[in-house]
């Protein structure tokens, strides 16, 4: 099989390694075949969405229902002016964080009701495949923890509790939707490699379908 | 009649007159009972809105659907933060632009197809009445020239071609919602205190309900 124009979400709570497995499943791709494949992230991944990400991330004026809106102004542009263009182009499109999340944080995780009828009503273009890395809250929060560096997030800073219905939400939309999603249990004691490993095995075990070919 | 706990909002194109009309609105509406009135506005009329009316009208990144959802980010937080509030503590609420403004510029000036569905996904609480100036875009645009000051915005830079299909869907919202919609033309020759008299008369013929009573 050749994996050519795919569009591939990375989703998970914080901590659970999406960027490290984003950058090896793109780097896979393209040894893979010769098609180009655009690594790419949410919130904030595209030319207006760099100063919307610090707005959701950080300020506090924003919360609910506004929030919800920022993230759904950072993807229609992200949609608009990256993923579909790279995808009509006929490269492929991994993406960090992407629709399920805004269900898994905003709907379960703070409770807005509305937000599955909303995202219905925005008919933002559907994954080929989501990797949802599952991974314990806490150990989770313990691996955000050693990274040091930046202080936490709205998100990082709301707990096990939040975290736990995040998580519980993320298990939920894959039980609904085995055909899109693949699931990986992260474990404290396995590696990249392994958990790499097992990604690679999931998407070669599957016949993915490409919409936009 | 006590004029309690209303929220009225007005919407017509850039020039029509809302701000000036609105002030009176609210002068009246204190002159006439004891209930306070709080004026505000759309873009950016709360404490998050400042900095997203900027980027809303300045921002050229943000067009289509992610324009769309910024003006949506900042319609949610004045709801939640400014008009339930002032509506639940008993004030009336005169708010310049709201959810028709989002239909008549998104949906026909721009043409974005699911606005409507979006808006209806959101549950906007509904206004009790809403003031359309109904003014021809060519004598809109010259009172918008005549005001000097700032440069246009994006909005009104669309020119009369664009303004003559904004000014089409609120009339079409008007005749489809005549309990609601108040329509009052606005004429070259016209004064202010004119048309401030037709606003009033055309209250005072209205049997309004408050649903936040």
């Amino acid at each position: 099989m050749k994996y050519e124009n795919l569009f591939i979400t990375i989703e998970g709570i914080d901590g659970c390694g999406k960027s490290t497995q984003s950058e090896r499943i793109c780097e896979w791709l393209t040894s893979v075949n010769a098609c180009e494949t655009l690594r790419t992230f949410e919130p904030g991944g595209w030319s207006g969405g760099k100063f919307l990400r610090e707005v959701i991330l950080r300020d506090e004026n924003f919360s609910g229902m506004s929030e919800l809106f920022l993230f759904l102004a950072d993807r229609a542009g992200h949609v608009e002016k990256k993923i579909l263009p790279a995808l009509k182009s006929g490269k492929n499109v991994v993406c960090e964080r992407y629709v399920d999340s805004t269900i898994a944080y905003q709907a379960s995780g703070h409770g807005i009701e509305n937000v599955r009828e909303i995202l219905s009503a925005c008919k933002f273009p559907e994954p080929d495949l989501t990797v949802l890395l599952d991974i314990d809250p806490e150990l989770a929060i313990k691996r955000v923890k050693n990274r040091g560096g930046n202080s936490a997030d709205k998100f990082e800073s709301e707990g096990v509790k939040f975290m736990c219905r995040v998580r519980d939400e993320y298990l939920k939309l894959a039980n609904a939707n085995p055909s899109r999603f693949l699931k990986i249990p992260v474990l404290e004691n396995a590696s990249e490699s392994d958990i790499f490993a097992q990604i690679i095995s999931g998407i070669k075990g599957r016949n993915l379908s490409c919409q936009f070919r």
